[in-house]
């Protein structure tokens, strides 16, 4: 039987990319260094992760045919990444990020347009044979549909034997309440440091103490913090750090969340610990941000 | 026999504007208010215009294949402009710029990525045939080159009857010093304000009189001052003059040069007036100022 695949359902957009010397002031012309388009948004970010450590991923969200769209399924394919579940939509356009990547601070800077597209609902989810499974991950965005989608994940488990099971996760980066729902809903829960913050927390270990209340029993709560490392907190209460894994030089740090994500989730579903897990999560995000891109990630 | 085209050499390029609130601080993630794709550059947007006023028209620059020069393809031939003289280039990309337009400020920040891809040059400009070519408009880039294609011109019109020799026009629109070899190399040459002020000049009029000794005899010599209208310089030696034409509110004023530069072709292509010329540039130029793109600027 073929290998079970891990899902991830999220945005896909473009991310142009331009590398300035120095971040431009308002009302200026700046020649940049470079620029290179590359496939963008979390859940598709981690799938570019998932392949390149090897692991049959797919990925589910909303595209609308064009040039863009063009571009991403290009991409998509490059990377083996597994695009059959894509809901094509009628109207809207696919969204497209303009980053201004700053070599010397190593700081991305994001203008993105992301507002007329409609996101995947739980009637698209529907039509999906959840057989070919073993994890699912949501990146946090139309919450209420994405409740109704962990639904029926938890019907499909309910008729499953415990090895067939899928298991799910949920990222809640964005500071908006509508995805503060998402908490009780993954067996790992992702929560980004700008959400911890936003509710004044000043560290991971703090957060994920703060926020296991939020849970649903027997989960998993991570917090990254960037260059201060990642805090997970599991059922038996321990709080688990690893240090970050800075690269040598500091050159992109675009998409270094969602490598993260991609590996804890890797790890974890190939049988490893909470803390090897974690561990795995900043070395991986730690060489990305060593590289322009995804190639390289991997050694 | 089919109408003579006008010819309109130089960039194309995408632009890609990002409508914000307020400018980004960097390091942060910004959504926009709205994103549009816009073909743009000099030349590029001087072909839209002359094709909404009605001249059969053809731009030649250089592009790159791929989804970028897809999209530019697509709206020239929206636009009807013809495209069959393009440099299609086997290394570089297609240039893209990213503009955030900031609706509070005005402002109007541009990142662009313009270096790698080769500009058409003398070899690609002698295949053309141009007996079908009534005015050939080169916007000031790789002047080195484009004086060798003027020369091209000139050799050809030299075996041609009056009726059917071409015009050429040249526009110095950057402050490169390289470009001002092309000033006697134009039957109407443009000069910008940017250009103007750069040597000390403070009017279009003192601009069209302190520049004229470097145009060929029997030259038009014109510049454009923004909202102080433009002047002109013909061989009678008489400076005229037109007011400019602002619409009610003022929307978008990006390509307000390249629609001026086109009407004032237009015009005396068909055989108007010098001051005739003038107007009509400075009418067509404050009517685009009215409106987001090049959709209403002929009523």
């Amino acid at each position: 039987m073929e290998q079970k695949k891990i899902l991830c359902v999220g945005l896909v957009c473009l991310d142009i990319i331009n590398v300035v010397d120095q971040f431009p002031e308002e009302d200026t012309d700046t020649r940049c260094v470079s620029q290179r388009w590359q496939r963008g948004g979390n859940a598709s970010n981690s799938c570019t992760v998932l392949s390149l450590l090897g692991a049959p991923c797919a990925f589910m969200g909303s595209l609308a045919a064009g040039p863009i769209a063009d571009f991403i399924v290009g991409d998509f394919s490059r990377r083996g990444v597994d695009i059959s579940s894509v809901a094509w939509q009628q109207r809207g356009e696919t969204p497209c990020a303009c980053c201004i990547v700053c070599q010397k601070s190593g700081s991305r800077t994001v203008v993105l347009y992301d507002t007329n597209l409609p996101d995947v609902c739980a009637d698209d989810f529907s039509k999906l044979d959840l057989r070919q499974y073993k994890w699912i991950h949501f990146e946090g965005r139309n919450a209420d549909e994405q409740v109704k989608m962990i639904e029926q994940v938890k019907s499909f488990n309910a008729t499953q034997e415990e090895k067939n099971r899928i298991t799910v996760s949920v990222e809640i980066e964005k500071t908006r309440p509508s995805l503060y729902q998402l908490f009780p809903h993954g067996d790992v829960v992702f929560v980004s440091k700008d959400v911890a913050m936003h509710f004044g927390f000043d560290s991971a270990a703090s957060a994920v103490k703060g926020f296991y209340g939020r849970v649903k029993d027997g989960a998993v709560l991570i917090c990254a913090w960037a260059e201060k490392g990642a805090d997970a907190k599991g059922p038996d209460g321990t709080v688990l750090h690893s240090e970050a894994f800075p690269p040598e030089k500091l050159v992109d740090t675009l998409g270094a969340g969602d490598t993260f994500n991609a590996s804890v989730i890797y790890s974890l579903s190939r049988g490893g610990s909470l803390q090897e897990a974690l561990t795995f999560g900043c070395q991986i995000a730690g060489k990305k941000c060593g590289v322009h891109g995804y190639d390289g990630i991997v050694l």
